[in-house]
């Protein structure tokens, strides 16, 4: 081989990689579809141990591992392929923190020809397509209530650690937007004495009250079915969890609901907000900064908040102060806010 | 802020990343749309000067910064973005390099949407749309050779002076598929004596006429219009250019074009194939293992093929060695192969 490497010349592979981008997520999904990260994690290694296992020609089966060791999900030593430590928890159907359900809702159309003509997008300042994904009882969120609950497990149980490090005993806690109903089900787990209301379109609240029979807590799950602006919450909340919502909307919008939740807490309760939080220089960290694309394509006003625009919204709204707590390694954080 | 990041724990977000990285697609694809790095370049560095300049939102303006800073084409301090080393030269308008073309052929819907259902491209082993971009006389490699030559400039000139190491004076050059004509006229513009013979279908052959007139070489270069494996090359060529062109078919059809190759060629000639070569291990370097993903999905029976691969097809077609060179930084490698 002649010529050797010009680290500092320009190179157009970062050009050319990232307008192929696309495939790392046709792959992904493809394998997830395929279940081949449980047919490796089974003991099938070679490129034909695992084509027949998941039904699939052999060629294809080569290049789609190869990819995927190229993209950081497998492992390749001598013709075989390994799931990587990631991949073997959350990929690997027989674990208990299997997530692939995620790509029945980040992998619908519906969402993601949002970013067909993103020009048009960052023209408007907005989604191009009618109200994005906030429709009125659009079915996608039944979808996302039943397919992300795996990916909201854990953050779901550090939320209810940081409750509990704060409010013991009898409590009335209000989950807004509920979807799969995680959160005020893990907080239900974790205190006895809690009594929960989920609020979400009544199709979704369907998926919450599910789940909390699942976790037998459902005599202690009460609904509210409706748009959480349009609902009657009730009042004397000790905890109210806004999770995974407020980056759908306008920054008066999220103002004039979250008096609406000043008004239903209980004195001294706490407000616990999940979300992409965006350092304030909003490029770091990579997954919570890039989250605001995400809102952009799909929402017609939504974006990844900052702390410090977090911080003036609950103030605004009447809270006292606000606090951010990281729930690492998820990539979300959790703002409370004290009434 | 509580808790510290665990390096060690199993973390989901290369799954969240992985399967939203078609946003990356599009939001370079949109930046090259809104020629936002020409803005940038042209010394619009606020959020709105830059809006001003695209005529965008600024909203949009700013959340597409700051994802292509989060995804390493601009950098940003004090609100202030700047272009990268490699956005400078690839990407600004005002640069002899640039090449945003190449989204009007990696962009297209009709390339594009073959990964559209890759577990179905995996079992088959192969695209799953008619003949993948194979097609006769498709007008995808119109487009092709109008956009992206831009990116084939800088192998263009590496592989112009292998050939001017091994072959000096008079010589005939035959350009297999020669698309946008750069790699033949590379040559001629080296070789005052070199006589270049272009061969691809009809309306391709037109973009490679237009680019030889405006080298100033057109006297020097004659055209053959049809399929590779259908007309007939004429004889006693010193040099054959065969780029990016045998990864679409499979080891039989490259085998037996390669013969026909062997035969046109003068006694003592040399056969120069550019290609996404992987090593041996198939999964480095990056860009050259992930091509075989992209011939997966767009074609019958294409593959990135090893140089071993390579060896033993053009030994098969009666060539006596063959040498791999490295175009860095370009991601292309060649292998010069000895009748």
């Amino acid at each position: 081989m002649s010529a050797s490497a010009h680290p500092q010349a320009p190179n157009p592979a970062i050009v050319f990689d990232t307008l192929n981008a696309y495939t790392r997520t046709a792959a992904l999904r493809g394998a997830i579809d395929l279940d081949l990260f449980t047919a490796i994690g089974e003991g099938n290694t070679s490129v034909g141990a695992i084509a027949k296992r998941i039904h699939a020609s052999e060629k294809g089966t080569r290049i789609l591992c190869d990819f995927l060791t190229i993209i950081g999900f497998l492992t390749k030593e001598n013709e075989h392929y390994a799931l990587t430590n990631d991949s073997a928890v959350f990929l690997n159907r027989h674990s208990p923190a299997y997530m692939g359900t995620i790509t029945r809702f980040l992998g619908i159309p519906q969402l993601t020809r949002n970013f067909d003509d993103l020009a048009a997008v960052v023209r408007k300042g907005g989604t191009i397509s009618e109200e994005g994904t906030l429709e009125v009882e659009n079915p996608i969120w039944v979808e996302f209530a039943h397919s992300m609950a795996p990916m909201m497990r854990m953050p779901a149980e550090l939320m209810a650690k940081i409750v509990a490090s704060q409010v013991t005993g009898e409590c009335k806690v209000l989950d807004i937007a509920a979807g799969h109903g995680l959160f005020g089900i893990a907080i239900a787990k974790q205190n006895p004495k809690a009594q929960i209301v989920g609020q979400d379109w009544g199709p979704v609240l369907a998926v919450a009250k599910e789940n909390a029979e699942k976790a037998g807590v459902l005599d202690r799950y009460a609904r509210i079915a409706g748009s959480a602006f349009d609902v009657d919450f009730g009042t004397n909340y000790n905890v109210v969890l806004i999770t995974n919502f407020l980056h759908h909307f306008d920054v008066p919008t999220n103002e004039s609901l979250l008096r609406k939740v000043h008004a239903a807490m209980a004195p001294g309760g706490i407000a616990l907000t999940l979300e992409f939080i965006p350092n304030e220089d909003r490029v770091t960290p990579p997954i919570a900064a890039s989250f605001s694309m995400m809102m952009l394509g799909s929402t017609p006003h939504g974006d990844a908040y900052t702390f410090s625009e977090y911080d003036k919204m609950f103030r605004n709204a009447g809270f006292s102060r606000n606090e951010m707590h990281e729930l690492s390694p998820s990539p979300g954080r959790v703002i409370v806010s004290y009434k």
